[in-house]
């Protein structure tokens, strides 16, 4: 991963700017033996360009085998061994619907669960509630009051929601109160130092009273909270690669994961596509930004979804919307498009597998043999198969932003 | 390598099964310019269409460069960095030749020397006496006894042998005896920490008498002792991996290994060949094993002999075998062939260069471009060339048997 010790003393104030296209879920696998994968069966003329151009390689995401989740696949991307820099459960959750997060909030999931009368958990999802109903619970839980602080709740989906706690003297070092078994209570918040003393007292305070407001409903009578996190004050990109960074993202997550590394968080539309996103990409470096992340959510989606032929067709809209992006004036000096995971659609889910990953960089790059972007023909590409987390130095010394090593 | 503390988080309790088929110093170099290694000569129908049909790649056996014993090399392939999970030479030893050796036992490396009127060390091998005088003194240091301990005594080679103390309050914090030159007698035995202290005098009272028993014998007349070791308590396979399993190794040494990290020790005959070996395995997976070790030794003892034509044979009657695996409807969902080191015969003994690998796993596998099993296809591998300690985490991941990392 990038030793932010010598990204701090190498990062040059200046240089080349740098786009980092992801593509989530990217990496593929074929439909049937012998076949191609999502990203060789896409038509895509101008990754093949740049590929055949540029340079490629693949990523590992986080360690050999491992599957990550979107939070930690990000960071990898950004330069952070994530096995190193954790963000708590109840942070990823929250940042996920957008929720605003300070430095000194407290970040929980919370889940509705069902109880009996003896307040022993039957059924620790509430019978897997529709987020309607989520919805309409949530609403009620906004009218509890805790003098001094305040307590932010949104619905997530189902049985889940998310909450922010903000005041004074909070810490994240609560254990759950969800027993991770039906057939006993709840258990109460409980501080694992000291100084969460008071942000468990206020946590037990909440339940008390959400489970008086729900007493009546079946079968969502009961809460437990879980992944109590506060922000994990992560190195920022200003201080460790001496970046100006913005990120053009449509999904609340990605947005959020961006502001904890320090990016600028632009404004862009639910309804977005591909050159819309690249458009307000190239809006950023023309406002001076050194670095965009531009994420594009649906191939991923597509993917979860099973649909081969959806996830090409995401494929193909992103590199049709490429010329956007080629042929400005503003464009930046170095592409880097990738996945920050796999996630073939034979799996629908996210997948370990390595990501392929094209390096444009005229001037800078040395080209291998590559002749198109895919998983195969990244596999002999100039730049190998390496850690996610050894990126951001790669397209930093393609931007000429990082001074030499040792006399 | 594996983060076991990952592994424990992440590795489920089911999901497919899993063999690892060893060919032992796999490894190999071409016998002349332009041609090709023992492997590439091999005619491998079977392992070929595994190639082609799965993915390939090479493993680093420790770290570049580096030329591994059986030992580390195989310590690896389960998972373990090697340099930092050492197990003693006195356990390496006495697990070679399949000597019991408990969790609370000490084992220790012997040699005879010879030592003049005046108990100096004239020869620290006692001119390499041959096996067979070796296994005649070994009787007779059985003889000695030392109250309230059991001293096992077992022939290795030449002027080599085994001592395996078992009794209470025993440690592995002894200094070796040997003085490593000729010209000095030998050392006392001295303890490192306090609590080695009565190990040290057990084993002073041993030399002690054997140095009596010895005193007409020409030229071993002494003992020295070498690598005073305990079982290394390494994390066992049930517990970081989640795997029930199980080795089929004909060699003590890699029984011994496999005990280790808590592996099943399947019962082998002497002279089983590849097919008795996998229909064991089989056997192992019928009865509920999720990973069965299956370790072919021959291919490293022809290396080691220098007949590359005979490592040849060797590889050609594992793959001639294989149909027993393929075709069974208890195959395993994923196989990983591999050698936990070269041995190409032009060096008659182990060498660091990587090891080809092939990984077939149908419906979890990215295929590559290899077409057959051999040094250089594997170059260009869908795996690339990764430590062999992280091999663990991507057979599981080939079998779903790990869960995502983070949200």
């Amino acid at each position: 991963m990038a030793d932010f010790d010598l990204m701090r003393e190498l990062a040059l104030d200046g240089g080349g700017k740098i786009l980092l296209l992801v593509m989530d879920g990217l990496g593929g696998l074929p439909r049937i033996e012998g076949g191609p994968t999502e990203l060789e069966a896409a038509e895509t003329p101008n990754l093949d360009r740049l590929a055949a151009q540029g340079t490629t390689g693949r990523i590992v995401p986080i360690r050999p085998g491992l599957t990550p989740g979107s939070g930690p696949a990000h960071l990898a991307l950004f330069g952070y061994d994530p096995v190193e820099y954790l963000i708590g459960r109840g942070m990823l959750e929250c940042i996920g619907i957008g929720m605003k997060i300070g430095p000194k909030d407290v970040a929980i999931r919370g889940n509705f669960c069902t109880v009996d009368g003896g307040g022993v958990i039957t059924d620790r999802r509430a019978g897997r509630i529709p987020t309607e109903k989520c919805i309409e619970l949530v609403e009620k839980l906004r009218t509890i009051k805790v003098p001094g602080y305040e307590f932010d709740v949104e619905a997530v989906q189902d049985y889940r929601f998310g909450v922010v706690i903000r005041g004074a003297g909070l810490s994240g070092e609560v254990d759950d109160t969800d027993p991770q078994q039906t057939g006993k209570k709840p258990l109460p918040a409980k501080a694992r130092i000291p100084e969460a003393g008071k942000t468990a007292e206020l946590m037990n305070q909440w339940i008390a009273q959400a489970g008086e407001i729900l007493k009546d409903e079946r079968p969502a009578n009961m809460v437990t909270l879980r992944g109590v996190s506060m922000d994990p004050n992560l190195p920022k990109f200003a201080e460790v690669y001496k970046l100006k960074a913005a990120c053009v993202a449509v999904y609340p997550m990605y947005k959020g994961v961006s502001q904890l590394v320090g990016m600028d968080v632009i404004e862009t539309g639910a309804h977005d596509k591909p050159e819309d996103e690249f458009r307000r990409a190239l809006a950023q470096f023309e406002a001076g930004y050194d670095f965009v992340f531009c994420h594009i959510k649906y191939t991923d989606s597509r993917g979860e979804d099973g649909d081969f032929d959806a996830k090409v067709k995401v494929i193909e809209s992103v590199d049709a919307a490429l010329p956007v992006l080629l042929q400005s004036a503003a464009r930046p000096d170095v592409i880097a498009v990738t996945g920050d995971h796999s996630t073939p659609a034979t799996y629908k889910s996210h997948s370990w597998h390595p990501v392929p990953l094209l390096l444009w960089a005229p001037g800078t790059h040395l080209p291998d043999r590559a002749t198109r972007f895919g998983e195969r023909e990244c596999m002999g590409g100039g730049l190998g198969l390496f850690p996610a987390s050894d990126l951001m130095p790669v397209m930093l010394a393609h931007a000429k932003r990082l001074q030499k090593f040792g006399a």
